[in-house]
Parts: structure tokens; C-alpha cells; sequence
């Protein structure tokens, strides 16, 4: 139950990260890891990219429907695509938040049904992986790298701490 | 609906930051923000946190039950806490994502039904703002800054872009 009448209503909507190229990172976001893209806005010099996955079948509705429902539920990954990245051979990419300087944040992480499937379905697709299944003490859990280093932690839904 | 057979169960279940003091970042979370503390794993040298907005009463459930909706949700925020950051007196703090070196993570964001009323609450709880919605361009949102100085964004959640 909410914890306060005055925060009933928030939701923790996103999570943003910048990415060098949205023509590498969609098709990662998208059918590597199977998000839906519920909104695009070009906004000038830079453009933002909003994925999340579509379990309730809202990327079905009108658009004006599914625009409402972007900022109305959790779970949703911003990726914003500052214009010129993609093609500037001296950028010196974007920081993963795991090693000084500009370590902060960690990782995102998609909680799966069958982590040994969806590993596999990895390996499948070519997908770098920061640690595999059998790698290290925690042999539950795995992680990836999108296209430009950030972590993505896969989890298995049933897993038990 | 989910776009492939093999990515079906697939959830964006959480983010996850690190802090230098959970004395000072709970409260900001759970009283400032109104998130649950839905577990807590102490794994020797560091601690994670996970919160969440508790919309479906499972905070109310029996820790078995809860335990299992954790990875079987989205909008869950991961706080690492390496034990002594708190009262390292060198350390030197965790980046924002926001500026050189170490600019690649943005925000997280929290969505609220009203947005005059959630930024008058956190003035009047002395929260640091990074941007109030009278400062700028963009006066439908604002940001605020986390105790370790990561920007998180307040949205209304009947925005159109």
C-alpha cells in the first residue's frame, strides 16, 4: 500500500541513458531484449527513445492512448541519442558507471522465465556478455553489454536470495 | 504484446545505483519519494536495497510471497551501499552520469498525478532541486537531486510531449 496519501500516486517511471547510436543500441533494445518502442520525439539536437515491454498490449491502442499510458506505468528505458555521436570518430564513448572515474550507476536488469534459454538465445545472437552463467561465485544470474558497455543484469524471475 | 515468443516473459525489473550512506538515502527513497523497502540483502562488504511502489498491497504479504515479486515486477530501484563509504572521509563521491568524465547515465524519473503539489511538498521537506519547474524552458517538469547528487526527474503523469 502506498506509504503516504501524498505519494500515492508516484510511480517510478524510467530510467535514462544516453547511447552513441540509436542504429546499433534499437535493434539491441528491441529484438535482443524484446522491448517495444512506446514513443520517439526528435527534439532539436538530440532525440529520445522510449522503450519498455508492451506486456498489457498498449502499443495495440491509438496513439494518443498509448502516449498517455508512457508516463502512466513503471518499467519504461529512455535512451537518449545526442545527434552527431554516431559518426564523430573522436567521441570517447559513454561512461558504464562501473569504473573511476564515474562510477555511480550500476546496471539495468531484465528478469526472465528460463535464464538458461535466454542465455543461450544470447550466445545465439552474438550478444557480449560481461559474465556468463558459469562465470564467477553467482552461477544464477548473468550480464550483457548493450552496444555502448552498460551492464544489463539478467535475472532469473524465481530467483530466491 | 510482447514481440517475440522467446522474450515473452521478459520484465524490466530494476536499475540500480550506488550510495554512500543508506542513513541518509532511505529516508530520501522511502519518506521523501514514498517507496517501499521490498528486501534487503546484507552480502558481506555491501548491502543492496530494493524499493518500489507498492501499488498492489504485496508489502502486506507474507516475506516469502514478497520475496518472489521482486523480480516479478518492474520499477524496482536497486541502492548498493559498500560498507565505510559513509564515513570515508577521502571518498570522493559517486558521479551523476551527468558530467566528464563519466557522463552516460542521465536520471531515473518518478511520474505523479500532481505535479504543483509533489514540488511543494519537497520544498517544504528542503529538498535539493536540480531544476524547479519555474527554472528554464521546460516548466511541466522538474528535477530534484538524490543525497549523492543523482538527478531525478518529477514528470506529470498526463504529460504530452
Amino acid at each position: 500500500m502506498p506509504r503516504t496519501a501524498e505519494t500515492a500516486s508516484f510511480k517510478f517511471n524510467h530510467t535514462m541513458i544516453r547511447i552513441r547510436d540509436p542504429k546499433v543500441s534499437l535493434p539491441f533494445y528491441m529484438d535482443t531484449l524484446g522491448m517495444d518502442l512506446l514513443d520517439k520525439q526528435n527534439l532539436g539536437d538530440f532525440t529520445l527513445y522510449f522503450l519498455g515491454y508492451d506486456h498489457d498490449g498498449t502499443s495495440k491502442l491509438p496513439n494518443e492512448e498509448q502516449a498517455k499510458s508512457r508516463f502512466n506505468r513503471e518499467g519504461v528505458l529512455e535512451l537518449t541519442h545526442n545527434h552527431g555521436t554516431e559518426s564523430d570518430a573522436s567521441f570517447q564513448g559513454y561512461a558504464s558507471g562501473n569504473a573511476d572515474p564515474g562510477r555511480g550507476f550500476g546496471h539495468i536488469a531484465i528478469t526472465v522465465d528460463n535464464i538458461e534459454a535466454a542465455c543461450a538465445r544470447f550466445e545465439k545472437l552474438g550478444v557480449s556478455f560481461k559474465k556468463r552463467l558459469t562465470d564467477g561465485k553467482m552461477k544464477h544470474i548473468a550480464f550483457l553489454l548493450d552496444p555502448d558497455g552498460y551492464w544489463v543484469e539478467i535475472v532469473p524471475a524465481a530467483l530466491k536470495l
